[in-house]
């Protein structure tokens, strides 16, 4: 069972690192860190780097492809949306967190589909053919999408319950200790003060519009 | 406001990169991934790595210190319990996540002092003087130390709070979407089928008695 996660530049570090960490234990899962480029990639903030172990061309045939969002999603890496068009055919599942959403979308992966994504960034999705949806996780057969940086907790656990049934997603949830007890109950913008809604939307949503970068263009 | 998360050989990964994500993008901070060495750091599963930027070494009046939980605990690194030593008199505020919180307590730091860690590493910390509770986060003066893996999501947030007040706390939140929604209630021993939390006990727990390295020992 290989899991592959996407890395490319000014990915965010927790979409990625959520569900890396409730798949990573499951005794068969052969998890890889795979990028443009086998070797460091550098994260949205630019004080985190992952070593990304092998490139694209080196991992054809995955079992489950997990893309993270990022800030770098005004400009689609090409070399990430050829490869997702060329190994969800082959996917058992294929799922993103955050704005990982726009680039399944960019690979023509969420046409016509159910999706979420960061809730300031629903308009990118729109604007590249899904329906963006507000619940956290969405699953439309093969494909998961997952709502803002720390839902791909949740999401991997869905997912564990598809691949295995729940008790090993129990168990997963256990072992991290996911009862989560958050101070505030301000994590959507439905529950929190509109005024901190704005201030976020204005930080993370106001991107330009998004081109979807033509397959094989930038090599 | 220099925040150090310290990386060790075994470390957990969403035990660092849960803190990391809370505070990496508040204003105005300076946020450094340090370990003994400045490099690559592999974590306890073997497939992830980050990069340490600087050396203790050179991290040594840091305002925030974050010590992330791991597999390693029993073979504690003298590097870092010296670290810890040296600097947590001149922090603002010491933190743990997960078994981080046994670095605290070979470092003298949870002396005393309630304190929590994994739920089925309890006996870790009682061994080393501190008295183990059952609290996802336990504040105590300037030591916040947070359960298992997960928790640091949650440690984080209090500790926004604390610096900030509570605004900062609750835009941060809604930034990275925390509204957890796990498919199940099963993320602690006393929610959990009994069976599930015995063999996560045995996976984790059983880990040999600690004794607290000699400072300087291994230098």
């Amino acid at each position: 069972m290989q899991i592959a996660l996407a890395l490319y530049p000014k990915f965010t570090m927790l979409d990625i690192v959520g569900p890396f960490q409730i798949l990573a234990d499951v005794p068969g899962h052969e998890v890889v860190f795979v990028a443009a480029e086998a070797g460091p990639v550098v994260d949205h903030t630019g004080r985190a780097t992952l070593i990304a172990e092998k490139s694209f061309a080196e991992v054809r045939d995955p079992d489950v492809v997990v893309v993270p969002g990022g800030l770098g999603d005004t400009e689609l890496q090409p070399e990430l949306v050829e490869w997702l068009r060329a190994v969800h055919p082959m996917t058992t599942w294929t799922t993103s967190v955050c704005t990982g959403a726009v680039y399944l979308a960019a690979a023509g992966i969420l046409d016509g589909l159910d999706a979420t994504t960061h809730w300031a960034r629903e308009h990118a999705l729109e604007q590249l053919g899904a329906h963006y949806t507000t619940e956290r996780v969405v699953e439309r057969g093969k494909v998961i999408t997952a709502a803002g940086v720390s839902s791909g907790i949740d999401m991997a656990l869905v997912l564990l319950d598809r691949m295995y049934g729940p008790e090993m997603a129990q168990m997963i949830q256990l072992a991290v200790e996911y009862d989560p007890q958050p101070p505030f109950d301000t994590g959507a913008p439905a529950k929190a003060p509109a005024a901190l809604v704005d201030v976020v939307r204005q930080l993370i949503g106001e991107g330009p519009a998004l081109p979807a970068p033509t397959a094989g263009g930038a090599r």
